[in-house]
């Protein structure tokens, strides 16, 4: 095989995984960049993924107790200034409206008019709009807790951009609560996590390390930020959600008091909890391979693609009929508590279609031809498997299996992830060592480094400073499943009491 | 009865519709206005009507097989200027974004900083960012038709603004597609405005009538504007939902052009057409009475609620199990292909929990007490029924009927709503039974006039904007039901063929 093996998308991602990743997107169909600095087109094929991301995540939600709602798209300028570390954190990236129409000028062009007394920013997020409402609404510990939540779009004026994981504008879900304990915020500041932990494992295949941010790497204002990160196949870490424990910061910012069972007056205790469109990316870049995208079936936009295979006028109306009737009997079929989705690919277009569908990353593709009809049987594609490895398996059989067959490539995505994660993680002590970990080992991939380190921190920014500088390498998380140990730092040498994940990030 | 009767929302729509319909919404926590100037926050008990809505929408779009996708929130403002007549309506009232950070200046006050070259606005509708997209998607007739839909915010800058039905910032789904004919498209047109009708009727039980607009109420830059119009309890007619035939006009501004089967190069043919949370205003303002809200149970943010009454401390776990076992057999069971949706108010307020549920207009109350357990029964209250007009069921006669509850309840509402209209529509060919019928009968009620006259016009625009500087009123349709027939305009007396629906409108 070697540099003869054809691949359906150039470059591999051996041979430059940025690249590998913008054509893997356009090869699937699923985004475009738009004539809009920094924002991005999400294409049916892309939509339809975060539409089941987003209906799974919301009845895991509201299993929990939570409540849509929905606040404005603009927030005045002092509502951010009102907490000192979230306008700081958000002041340089975020689009201000400052005119609300449009007249000609001398040359007729148009340009803004209507000056606005007090210009409104675009949400970057929406702690401090949301914190408005809750103060009206919370009066009394009867009121608590109050568990919010919002589908909704944000814009944070990215300088470089990249689809899906770092855009001007991106979809998001947002969550609030309100608690009248710290104990209780805390807590649900957990749950929330462990929602997003099931939703990147169970549903996303996409094996992820649960823990806190370092101090630099909170979110602005928060007391806790807890994250789930995950390793994408350059090795690189993406965070994928954070859950942020947020103290009584964000309460006093926006007079969040409640009158206790006690009848004294108390700030609130809040939390607020986030994903966003750029899981997408994370799965992209987590399971395709070099001949496109693979969707795991749990969110796939489509489960099954039927390509019916018509060479002679005289068979259409037969594979047409064959095709149609079995993908009425496949939407009938449940997995996972939804009906199996399915997608018809009748053009005319010949044998391009099955290699469209591969980049696509269709779990399943099923082609249908007159021999097929005449033993009953369809031939079915794993896209999981080889291109080429294809098989004839019994029409009522497929129907039968095809629940099986789904998780069998959900599984088969989870452990190849989750083996590679491993294979690229690992525990170093020696600073030596760690650099020649982050150092790319080949001077023709710059972008291919060693992974995960897991190494001893001692907790002083000073440190993890140094080690950004030195290596572009953050502390990502301090993980929950790292026991506490005795060690040295990894930078300083000195006493420090628990691992810590290091690793580039995106 | 008389003065005496009292009503939980004060002023009653009698006395004054207008206030009545805010307080009727602050009565039922479905919405509230926010700081940020015309901009609302969708409450939980609001925003989970939208969400039933939208799947149901959103379901009967697939149906027709639109997709969905999603666009920049931005649009460069050349791109609106592409269009002549549609920068013209959306020019006096976007938000401007100019800047795209915040700096402090010397005073340490925050203020735009980073101007951007080109402004952008933020979306009014999006056929123009949208049309960019298809230019590039669109090459040939194989690639038609496109049936694109997007749910969304959009802002319009409004000076007057009523929470739902006129607010800056407001959410929507906009489709928007594009055929290889003119018939095509025209029939696209109809088949939407089609299913905003059967949403209207058969889940908001609005009855609606359709047809097309006048010139002068046309969507800017639409060859025709089709659209559904209900009458409201103040007898003013509100346009529901438009579906607008565009002709080629955004095709030649945004360069939509395929390759025909014939190998000519043409122009494509477009149509959008879009719903908003105005449908909750429309919803509210139609069957909402002296007492509340009145949600028609299928799209209703919850069927039903239960109430368990503990008086004693001792009853309580006895009452709460009972309840809880209720609600679980009720979400067991389907109402209109989704689960019967149960809210369990187990506050302990008393009394005015009844009173709240009728504000908040749930379809069914239901009170569980240890004397209705004694006897395997609940304590029924209908919405559409007097609120003390309440009656003992037993417990799985209510389980096994709650489905035909709810049908009566939404039957009631449309039948009501229907007779309305019809009570207050009248054929009118006198000019001054014209002018009469548009007065406020009664001076201390100056908002309630006669309702939807049906008159002929001559289809001139200066009789339309003669009868609008008089009267305020405007041509609502040129509704479909109307036979042609020979008569003569209501204004000027001259020929016409066609009665139109003239009325206030919101």
């Amino acid at each position: 095989m070697g540099k003869q093996a054809k691949t359906a998308i150039e470059p591999t991602r051996e041979e430059n995984y940025p690249e590998w990743y913008q054509e893997v997107i356009k090869a699937s169909d699923m985004a475009e960049i738009s004539p809009v600095r920094g924002c991005m087109v999400i294409k049916p094929w892309g939509y339809a993924l975060w539409e089941n991301i987003s209906r799974v995540l919301d009845d895991m939600f509201k299993a929990t107790g939570v409540k849509n709602a929905y606040f404005p798209l603009f927030i005045p300028i002092n509502f951010l200034e009102k907490e000192a570390e979230h306008v700081e954190g958000f002041a340089k990236e975020c689009a201000v409206v400052t005119h609300h129409k449009l007249e000609q000028d001398e040359s007729g062009r148009l340009v803004p008019a209507g000056k606005l007394t007090e210009p409104l920013i675009v949400r970057p997020t929406s702690e401090t709009i949301i914190g408005d409402s809750f103060s009206k609404w919370i009066n009394s510990y009867r009121d608590l807790p109050v568990l919010i939540n919002q589908w909704a779009n944000v814009v944070r004026w990215e300088m470089r951009t990249r689809i899906f994981l770092r855009t001007s504008e991106f979809l998001w879900q947002e969550g609030h609560t309100v608690h009248a304990t710290k104990e209780e915020a805390e807590e649900r500041t957990q749950m929330m996590l462990d929602v997003y932990k099931k939703m990147a494992e169970e549903y996303l295949a996409i094996p992820v390390i649960t823990g806190e941010k370092s101090e630099s790497e909170k979110f602005p204002g928060a007391e806790t930020t807890t994250c789930i990160e995950a390793m994408m196949q350059d090795r690189k870490a993406l965070q994928a959600g954070t859950s942020h424990f947020l103290g009584q910061n964000f309460a006093k910012a926006s007079d969040i008091k409640f009158q206790s069972d006690k009848e004294i007056e108390e700030y609130g205790w809040t939390t607020s909890w986030g994903v966003s469109t750029r899981l997408i990316g994370g799965l992209i870049m987590t399971h395709g391979d070099d001949n496109g995208v693979i969707l795991p079936p749990r969110v796939a936009s489509s489960h099954v693609v039927l390509i019916p295979i018509i060479r002679k006028d005289k068979d259409k109306q037969m594979v047409m009929d064959y095709t149609n009737e079995l993908a009425a009997r496949l939407r009938n079929t449940a997995y996972y508590g939804y009906p199996i989705r399915v997608e018809i690919d009748d053009r005319d277009i010949g044998g391009a279609k099955n290699w469209e569908w591969i980049k696509k990353g269709s779990p399943l593709r099923v082609e249908i031809g007159p021999k097929d009809i005449a033993s009953d049987s369809v031939f079915v594609g794993r896209r999981d498997k080889e291109p080429r490895d294809k098989s004839a398996i019994n029409k009522d059989t497929f129907v039968d299996e095809v629940g099986n067959m789904l998780d069998e490539i959900q599984n088969t995505l989870f452990q190849k992830a989750l083996a590679y994660r491993e294979k690229h993680t690992r525990n170093i002590d020696d600073k030596n060592e760690f650099d020649a970990f982050f150092t790319p080992e080949n001077k023709e991939r710059p972008k291919i480094h060693g992974g995960f380190a897991v190494s001893h921190w001692c907790g002083d920014a000073a440190c993890e400073k140094q080690i950004k500088e030195r290596l572009n390498v953050t502390v990502r998380c301090i993980p929950y499943d790292q026991e506490n140990e005795d060690g040295e730092c990894i930078e300083c040498g000195k006493a420090s009491k628990k691992r810590v994940i290091f690793a580039k990030a995106y």
